[in-house]
Protein backbone atom coordinates (compact mmCIF):
# COMPACT_ATOMS: atom_id res chain seq x y z
CA UNK A 1 0.00 0.00 0.00
CA UNK A 2 1.30 3.65 -0.68
CA UNK A 3 -0.32 6.87 0.18
CA UNK A 4 1.18 10.10 -0.60
CA UNK A 5 4.37 9.31 1.76
CA UNK A 6 3.98 6.09 3.44
CA UNK A 7 5.00 2.85 1.52
CA UNK A 8 4.02 -0.68 2.99
CA UNK A 9 4.97 -4.13 1.66
CA UNK A 10 4.82 -7.68 2.38
CA UNK A 11 8.35 -9.73 2.70
CA UNK A 12 7.79 -13.50 3.72
CA UNK A 13 7.19 -13.39 7.14
CA UNK A 14 7.47 -9.83 7.57
CA UNK A 15 5.24 -6.79 6.99
CA UNK A 16 7.38 -3.66 6.34
CA UNK A 17 6.37 0.47 6.51
CA UNK A 18 8.62 2.93 5.39
CA UNK A 19 7.87 6.69 5.31
CA UNK A 20 9.92 9.37 5.60
CA UNK A 21 9.50 11.81 8.51
CA UNK A 22 10.58 16.00 8.49
CA UNK A 23 12.11 15.77 11.84
CA UNK A 24 15.13 14.22 13.64
CA UNK A 25 15.59 10.57 14.48
CA UNK A 26 15.47 12.01 18.51
CA UNK A 27 12.37 13.01 18.30
CA UNK A 28 10.46 9.96 16.42
CA UNK A 29 12.70 8.00 19.30
CA UNK A 30 11.11 10.22 22.05
CA UNK A 31 7.76 9.52 20.62
CA UNK A 32 8.08 5.43 20.47
CA UNK A 33 9.21 5.76 24.16
CA UNK A 34 7.46 8.91 25.77
CA UNK A 35 4.39 7.24 26.89
CA UNK A 36 2.57 10.49 26.79
CA UNK A 37 3.73 11.32 23.42
CA UNK A 38 2.73 7.21 22.40
CA UNK A 39 -0.51 7.67 23.40
CA UNK A 40 -1.27 10.65 21.19
CA UNK A 41 -0.39 8.53 17.92
CA UNK A 42 0.01 4.78 18.08
CA UNK A 43 -3.86 3.95 17.91
CA UNK A 44 -5.66 4.24 14.25
CA UNK A 45 -8.30 6.96 15.18
CA UNK A 46 -11.24 6.49 16.30
CA UNK A 47 -9.40 3.90 18.42
CA UNK A 48 -7.77 5.03 21.29
CA UNK A 49 -4.77 4.75 23.48
CA UNK A 50 -6.00 3.99 27.42
CA UNK A 51 -2.58 3.21 29.20
CA UNK A 52 0.51 3.19 28.35
CA UNK A 53 3.87 1.98 30.68
CA UNK A 54 7.37 1.87 29.02
CA UNK A 55 10.76 0.75 30.48
CA UNK A 56 12.74 1.15 27.46
CA UNK A 57 15.80 -1.19 27.98
CA UNK A 58 16.46 -4.50 26.81
CA UNK A 59 14.18 -6.76 28.88
CA UNK A 60 12.02 -3.89 30.16
CA UNK A 61 8.40 -4.09 30.05
CA UNK A 62 5.79 -2.82 27.48
CA UNK A 63 2.43 -1.84 28.40
CA UNK A 64 -0.27 -0.39 25.69
CA UNK A 65 -3.93 -0.90 26.10
CA UNK A 66 -6.09 -0.14 23.05
CA UNK A 67 -10.10 1.14 23.47
CA UNK A 68 -12.01 0.68 20.76
CA UNK A 69 -14.87 3.46 19.58
CA UNK A 70 -17.11 0.88 21.83
CA UNK A 71 -15.16 1.35 24.46
CA UNK A 72 -13.64 -2.25 24.44
CA UNK A 73 -9.62 -2.94 25.90
CA UNK A 74 -7.32 -4.69 24.27
CA UNK A 75 -4.11 -4.69 26.46
CA UNK A 76 -0.57 -5.56 24.52
CA UNK A 77 2.39 -6.78 26.50
CA UNK A 78 5.81 -6.83 25.42
CA UNK A 79 9.51 -6.70 26.17
CA UNK A 80 12.47 -4.53 24.54
CA UNK A 81 15.18 -7.00 23.22
CA UNK A 82 17.58 -3.85 21.94
CA UNK A 83 17.27 -0.31 22.52
CA UNK A 84 19.49 2.28 20.66
CA UNK A 85 19.10 5.39 21.87
CA UNK A 86 17.71 7.56 18.53
CA UNK A 87 18.24 4.72 15.92
CA UNK A 88 16.59 1.58 17.08
CA UNK A 89 14.11 -0.36 19.12
CA UNK A 90 13.50 -4.28 19.12
CA UNK A 91 10.77 -5.10 20.98
CA UNK A 92 8.37 -8.67 21.04
CA UNK A 93 5.26 -9.94 22.04
CA UNK A 94 6.69 -13.54 22.74
CA UNK A 95 7.23 -12.13 26.69
CA UNK A 96 5.17 -10.34 28.53
CA UNK A 97 8.00 -9.58 31.12
CA UNK A 98 11.46 -10.45 31.53
CA UNK A 99 11.58 -13.71 30.89
CA UNK A 100 7.39 -14.77 31.13
CA UNK A 101 6.25 -16.34 27.91
CA UNK A 102 3.59 -15.52 26.29
CA UNK A 103 0.72 -17.02 25.40
CA UNK A 104 1.59 -17.00 22.01
CA UNK A 105 4.61 -15.49 20.26
CA UNK A 106 3.37 -13.98 16.93
CA UNK A 107 5.81 -10.91 15.99
CA UNK A 108 8.90 -8.93 17.08
CA UNK A 109 8.84 -5.34 15.61
CA UNK A 110 11.86 -3.99 14.20
CA UNK A 111 11.65 0.04 14.07
CA UNK A 112 14.55 1.83 12.80
CA UNK A 113 15.13 5.71 12.59
CA UNK A 114 18.07 6.77 10.27
CA UNK A 115 18.85 10.08 9.77
CA UNK A 116 18.67 11.58 6.44
CA UNK A 117 19.76 15.31 6.30
CA UNK A 118 17.34 16.25 9.12
CA UNK A 119 14.74 14.19 8.64
CA UNK A 120 14.11 10.15 9.75
CA UNK A 121 13.62 7.53 7.13
CA UNK A 122 11.66 5.30 9.52
CA UNK A 123 11.31 1.66 8.90
CA UNK A 124 8.58 -0.17 10.91
CA UNK A 125 9.46 -4.00 10.30
CA UNK A 126 6.81 -6.48 12.10
CA UNK A 127 7.90 -10.08 11.90
CA UNK A 128 6.32 -13.37 12.40
CA UNK A 129 7.29 -16.65 13.41
CA UNK A 130 5.14 -18.24 10.58
CA UNK A 131 3.46 -16.73 7.48
CA UNK A 132 0.40 -17.87 8.38
CA UNK A 133 1.07 -15.33 11.17
CA UNK A 134 2.28 -12.95 9.10
CA UNK A 135 -1.23 -13.10 6.51
CA UNK A 136 -3.32 -13.13 9.83
CA UNK A 137 -2.02 -9.57 10.49
CA UNK A 138 -2.53 -8.84 6.93
CA UNK A 139 -6.13 -9.47 7.85
CA UNK A 140 -6.47 -7.95 11.15
CA UNK A 141 -5.39 -4.33 8.66
CA UNK A 142 -1.97 -3.98 9.19
CA UNK A 143 -1.42 -1.64 5.86
CA UNK A 144 -3.98 0.34 6.37
CA UNK A 145 -3.66 0.56 10.10
CA UNK A 146 -0.11 1.01 10.83
CA UNK A 147 0.02 3.59 7.59
CA UNK A 148 -2.52 5.77 9.57
CA UNK A 149 -0.50 5.60 12.87
CA UNK A 150 2.80 6.83 11.03
CA UNK A 151 0.99 9.21 9.88
CA UNK A 152 0.19 10.19 12.59
CA UNK A 153 3.20 10.10 14.30
CA UNK A 154 4.37 12.03 11.53
CA UNK A 155 2.07 14.93 12.55
CA UNK A 156 2.86 14.68 15.92
CA UNK A 157 6.78 14.98 15.74
CA UNK A 158 6.16 17.98 13.00
CA UNK A 159 5.19 20.31 16.53
CA UNK A 160 7.03 18.61 19.11
CA UNK B 1 14.83 -36.66 40.39
CA UNK B 2 17.52 -35.98 43.12
CA UNK B 3 21.11 -37.49 42.99
CA UNK B 4 23.17 -37.09 45.76
CA UNK B 5 24.00 -33.62 45.07
CA UNK B 6 21.34 -32.62 41.94
CA UNK B 7 17.96 -32.06 42.37
CA UNK B 8 15.57 -31.38 39.47
CA UNK B 9 11.76 -30.31 39.69
CA UNK B 10 8.87 -29.02 37.71
CA UNK B 11 6.63 -25.87 38.14
CA UNK B 12 4.17 -25.45 36.13
CA UNK B 13 5.85 -24.45 32.44
CA UNK B 14 9.20 -24.77 33.82
CA UNK B 15 11.82 -27.58 34.49
CA UNK B 16 14.56 -26.34 37.19
CA UNK B 17 17.57 -28.13 38.03
CA UNK B 18 19.58 -27.33 41.39
CA UNK B 19 23.15 -28.37 42.54
CA UNK B 20 25.90 -26.95 44.71
CA UNK B 21 29.20 -26.32 42.74
CA UNK B 22 32.69 -26.56 45.37
CA UNK B 23 34.06 -23.86 42.60
CA UNK B 24 33.03 -19.87 42.32
CA UNK B 25 30.65 -18.60 40.06
CA UNK B 26 33.11 -16.67 37.77
CA UNK B 27 34.55 -20.35 36.88
CA UNK B 28 30.96 -21.50 36.13
CA UNK B 29 30.01 -18.71 34.03
CA UNK B 30 33.39 -19.51 32.48
CA UNK B 31 32.61 -23.15 31.49
CA UNK B 32 29.05 -21.60 30.25
CA UNK B 33 30.82 -19.10 27.95
CA UNK B 34 34.35 -20.27 26.77
CA UNK B 35 33.25 -22.78 23.70
CA UNK B 36 36.28 -25.27 24.56
CA UNK B 37 34.95 -25.64 27.62
CA UNK B 38 31.27 -25.77 26.91
CA UNK B 39 32.09 -28.73 24.56
CA UNK B 40 33.43 -30.46 27.66
CA UNK B 41 30.29 -30.75 29.37
CA UNK B 42 26.71 -29.94 27.80
CA UNK B 43 26.09 -33.09 26.43
CA UNK B 44 25.38 -36.39 28.40
CA UNK B 45 28.27 -39.03 27.32
CA UNK B 46 28.36 -40.80 25.37
CA UNK B 47 26.63 -37.80 23.48
CA UNK B 48 29.25 -35.39 22.63
CA UNK B 49 29.46 -31.96 21.23
CA UNK B 50 31.00 -31.45 17.50
CA UNK B 51 30.51 -27.80 17.38
CA UNK B 52 29.99 -24.56 19.67
CA UNK B 53 29.98 -20.81 18.88
CA UNK B 54 28.89 -18.36 21.24
CA UNK B 55 28.58 -14.26 20.95
CA UNK B 56 27.30 -14.15 25.26
CA UNK B 57 25.83 -10.75 24.94
CA UNK B 58 22.37 -9.59 24.48
CA UNK B 59 21.48 -10.72 21.14
CA UNK B 60 24.39 -12.70 20.30
CA UNK B 61 23.53 -16.20 18.93
CA UNK B 62 24.69 -19.60 20.19
CA UNK B 63 25.08 -22.64 18.06
CA UNK B 64 25.71 -25.87 19.61
CA UNK B 65 26.23 -28.98 17.33
CA UNK B 66 25.41 -32.05 19.35
CA UNK B 67 26.51 -35.68 18.13
CA UNK B 68 24.84 -39.15 19.36
CA UNK B 69 26.61 -41.86 19.89
CA UNK B 70 26.13 -43.16 16.34
CA UNK B 71 27.15 -40.33 14.60
CA UNK B 72 24.02 -38.29 14.00
CA UNK B 73 24.13 -34.22 14.77
CA UNK B 74 21.81 -32.37 15.87
CA UNK B 75 22.22 -28.36 15.56
CA UNK B 76 20.62 -25.85 18.52
CA UNK B 77 20.79 -22.54 18.14
CA UNK B 78 19.73 -19.51 19.87
CA UNK B 79 20.33 -16.52 21.07
CA UNK B 80 21.11 -14.62 24.40
CA UNK B 81 18.68 -12.10 25.60
CA UNK B 82 20.73 -11.39 28.87
CA UNK B 83 24.59 -11.54 30.36
CA UNK B 84 25.46 -10.73 33.65
CA UNK B 85 28.83 -11.58 34.07
CA UNK B 86 29.35 -14.33 36.62
CA UNK B 87 25.98 -14.16 37.71
CA UNK B 88 23.02 -15.18 35.17
CA UNK B 89 22.73 -15.97 31.35
CA UNK B 90 19.05 -16.46 29.50
CA UNK B 91 18.70 -17.06 25.96
CA UNK B 92 16.48 -18.64 23.88
CA UNK B 93 15.97 -21.20 21.07
CA UNK B 94 12.69 -18.59 19.91
CA UNK B 95 15.31 -16.67 17.34
CA UNK B 96 18.00 -18.30 15.97
CA UNK B 97 19.93 -15.22 15.61
CA UNK B 98 19.16 -10.77 16.55
CA UNK B 99 16.01 -10.89 15.32
CA UNK B 100 15.29 -14.09 13.39
CA UNK B 101 12.36 -16.07 14.45
CA UNK B 102 12.97 -19.58 14.44
CA UNK B 103 10.59 -22.20 13.54
CA UNK B 104 9.16 -23.39 16.53
CA UNK B 105 10.12 -21.03 19.84
CA UNK B 106 10.45 -23.91 22.80
CA UNK B 107 12.02 -22.56 25.48
CA UNK B 108 14.27 -19.76 27.73
CA UNK B 109 16.98 -20.54 29.81
CA UNK B 110 17.63 -18.71 32.37
CA UNK B 111 21.38 -20.04 34.47
CA UNK B 112 21.76 -18.07 37.48
CA UNK B 113 25.52 -18.49 39.51
CA UNK B 114 24.74 -17.34 42.98
CA UNK B 115 27.78 -16.67 45.02
CA UNK B 116 28.29 -19.50 48.68
CA UNK B 117 30.96 -19.44 50.28
CA UNK B 118 33.41 -19.52 47.45
CA UNK B 119 31.11 -22.08 46.31
CA UNK B 120 27.92 -22.12 43.75
CA UNK B 121 24.42 -22.13 44.16
CA UNK B 122 23.68 -23.39 40.45
CA UNK B 123 20.17 -23.17 39.22
CA UNK B 124 19.32 -23.97 35.71
CA UNK B 125 15.43 -23.01 34.11
CA UNK B 126 14.11 -24.45 31.34
CA UNK B 127 10.92 -22.19 30.67
CA UNK B 128 8.63 -23.31 27.73
CA UNK B 129 5.92 -21.52 26.27
CA UNK B 130 3.50 -24.45 26.84
CA UNK B 131 2.74 -26.99 29.74
CA UNK B 132 2.42 -29.44 26.39
CA UNK B 133 6.21 -28.94 25.52
CA UNK B 134 7.12 -28.29 29.47
CA UNK B 135 6.19 -32.73 29.57
CA UNK B 136 8.09 -32.94 25.89
CA UNK B 137 10.95 -31.68 27.13
CA UNK B 138 10.18 -34.30 30.37
CA UNK B 139 10.14 -37.21 27.68
CA UNK B 140 12.56 -36.10 26.06
CA UNK B 141 15.18 -37.19 29.15
CA UNK B 142 15.18 -33.36 30.71
CA UNK B 143 15.43 -34.94 34.31
CA UNK B 144 18.62 -37.54 33.43
CA UNK B 145 19.96 -35.60 30.86
CA UNK B 146 20.73 -32.36 32.65
CA UNK B 147 21.62 -34.15 35.53
CA UNK B 148 24.03 -36.18 34.10
CA UNK B 149 25.73 -32.82 32.69
CA UNK B 150 25.28 -30.41 35.95
CA UNK B 151 27.29 -33.61 37.34
CA UNK B 152 29.97 -33.30 34.16
CA UNK B 153 29.88 -29.33 34.82
CA UNK B 154 31.13 -29.81 38.49
CA UNK B 155 33.89 -32.27 37.76
CA UNK B 156 35.17 -30.04 35.01
CA UNK B 157 35.07 -26.51 37.39
CA UNK B 158 36.50 -28.46 40.01
CA UNK B 159 39.73 -28.80 37.67
CA UNK B 160 40.33 -25.63 35.93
Amino acid sequence: MTTSQTTTSTEGRDLILTRMIDAPPEKVFKAWTDPALLKQWFAPLPWTIATVETDVRPGGSSLIVMRSPEGAEFPNRGVYLEVVKNQRIVFTDAYTAAWEPSEKPFMTAIMTFEEAGGKTKYTARARHWTEADREAHEKMGFHVGWAICAEQLAELVGRI
